[in-house]
């Protein structure tokens, strides 16, 4: 095969599904190594639910856009298949931003080598953005204690179910929310979640009085909706609130309310938003803090795979539906 | 005179304003200062927004309620008449939470010596739970810098007009919000406010955008209402929201909405809610770093003085009406 599949951002999204004439799928001659390059053959690459954000034309986002006509952004595994690098040889494998495309030629700039002991699946799945995200929000911003309840939105999404298994090796009595009962029950049953909400079906005041019934210290959002005005009524005093994401607000056109902030004063509460690109340069600390839990056992994920490029595109709205069973990522 | 004017919590307040059946007024026989004790003759009552608090049930709340039957809560300022006590002389003034009443006797906990170089409304008006309040909630969570822009609500109140002045003589823009010609006159023309926005009638996006061109770096919140989105709408990246009161809801049946938690993750904002209670052991730091502005002639106030400890009870109304004119004192 001479060509190879490279798909680039064709216009940005309205609020609602991401539809296919949003992309530009295009059949490329595969191109070789040029002197101190490398090509790649990307293997597995990774949907994140930030992707979203990247594909609009919001000014105040935390990165710039893709622009429109450019290779859609995503991070990916891949293997030296030709090297003019000293540093990398035929068969490495490498970590990058590589990109919604099979093959690129790269300088080597922004490229790592996976460890070799680490596999694909857990490389995209914890030891990337997820378990970064989950580790800096969690510790960064959440000052977990043992004892104290923690309230996990979208527990069983790439991000929640690490935070929410931290938290339970840290001690904390851990409730985590999630949109359909197999999901609850995976969090419950598998990971070892002290209690599960189904948000859609649960009542929702009742089951966090029953969960939390000394009230919730720590709030981890990942989604927004339902859920979100339930558990701020619930918050104790000195109560931390992590905004990580709102994934059930980004399609719609009008955003929902927010909580009243009185209670702030009255609880002394903090909510701090943060996203991972303010804190790209402490990914080694966070690397360190995150690995004893996974070599102990604590840190169990489970991976959707999606087979083939093209099918990224459709497999963005998993991230709408909650129809993802695990951390998205597309094989090669 | 051998009676004296005492004032009790009778009822709980609803929503709405403060009406006199709340409270019993009972004239009770001056008492004598018995051994180790000392008469202290109120001179000067600090009426404060948290009052409304206390009057409440509210078992969330920060402090416990003042109970049924109990005199009303309130820091003033007395002189000895007698003493019995060592630490004190007749003619000491001295500060501490006296209560809604003329006279009382006490074994001298919770009192504290007026430095003799400070006149009475100047210890209440900065030198208490104001200024306490002001400089606590702008240092331990504001983190301003020189020429950034900060938006202070209840701009001429007791707790906004120091904190728009201490950002002031830190090289902020400062932006004050209040809700009368009267009141912005007084900030910008006499407290050197750069700019000042009555929010009932003023377009208050568009005032933003003209006072605040580089968007708002700190939003240090004393009131809730109609200002609220608009400056939330106009952060910037890594903004710091500090609410200290939101009075404008405080008589409300129905909380009113707050601002969605989208813009918290993209500008990577934190709010934190505080109460003065948390930080009553820092009360000599704080006061150590208001002093020197102070002394700078950095600091301006005024004080409304009510006459007469009955006039306390409407008093409380002035926080709804916004109708005082500084800070609320009721001479005796």
């Amino acid at each position: 095969m001479s060509t190879y599949t490279n798909i680039s951002l064709a216009a940005r999204p309205n609020p609602g599904p991401i539809t296919p004439d949003l992309f530009k799928v295009e059949y490329k001659s595969i191109p070789q190594a040029g002197p101190g390059q490398v090509l790649v053959k990307q293997t597995y690459m990774s949907l994140d639910p930030a992707m979203i954000g990247w594909m609009s034309p919001d000014q105040e986002s935390y990165v710039p856009p893709v622009e429109i006509g450019e290779v859609m952004r995503s991070a990916g595994i891949g293997e030296i298949v030709e090297s003019n690098h000293p540093d990398f040889a035929v068969g490495d494998r490498v970590r990058g931003m590589l990109g919604w495309r099979e093959y690129l030629v790269s300088g080597g700039e922004g490229l790592t080598k996976l460890p070799t002991n680490l596999n694909e699946e857990m490389a995209l799945a914890v030891f990337a953005l997820p378990g970064m995200t989950a580790t800096q929000g969690l510790y960064g911003f959440g000052d977990p204690k043992k004892g104290e309840t923690i309230v996990v939105s979208g527990a069983a999404g790439s991000v929640g179910s690490i935070v929410g298994q931290l938290a339970k090796a840290d001690g904390l009595n851990v409730i985590g929310v999630a949109g359909d009962d197999e999901k609850c029950d995976w969090i419950r049953d598998e990971l070892g979640f002290d209690a599960a909400i189904n948000y859609k079906t649960d009542d929702i005041p009742a089951r966090l009085r029953e969960y939390a019934p000394n009230g919730v210290d720590i709030y981890f959002e990942n989604t927004g909706g339902a859920i979100q005005q339930p558990v701020f009524d619930q918050m104790n005093t000195h109560g931390r609130i992590i905004v990580c994401g709102m994934i059930a607000d980004y399609t719609s056109d009008t955003p929902s309310a927010g909580p009243n902030w009185i209670p702030l004063i009255k609880k002394r509460i903090t909510i701090r938003g943060f996203a991972m690109p303010d804190h790209f340069q402490d990914v080694q600390k966070l690397t360190e803090k995150l690995t004893p839990y996974v070599i102990n056992g604590k840190i169990r994920y489970r991976t959707h795979v999606l087979e083939g490029l093209e099918s990224a595109i459709d497999g963005l709205n998993l991230f709408f539906t909650g129809g993802n069973r695990g951390k998205l990522i597309v094989k090669l």
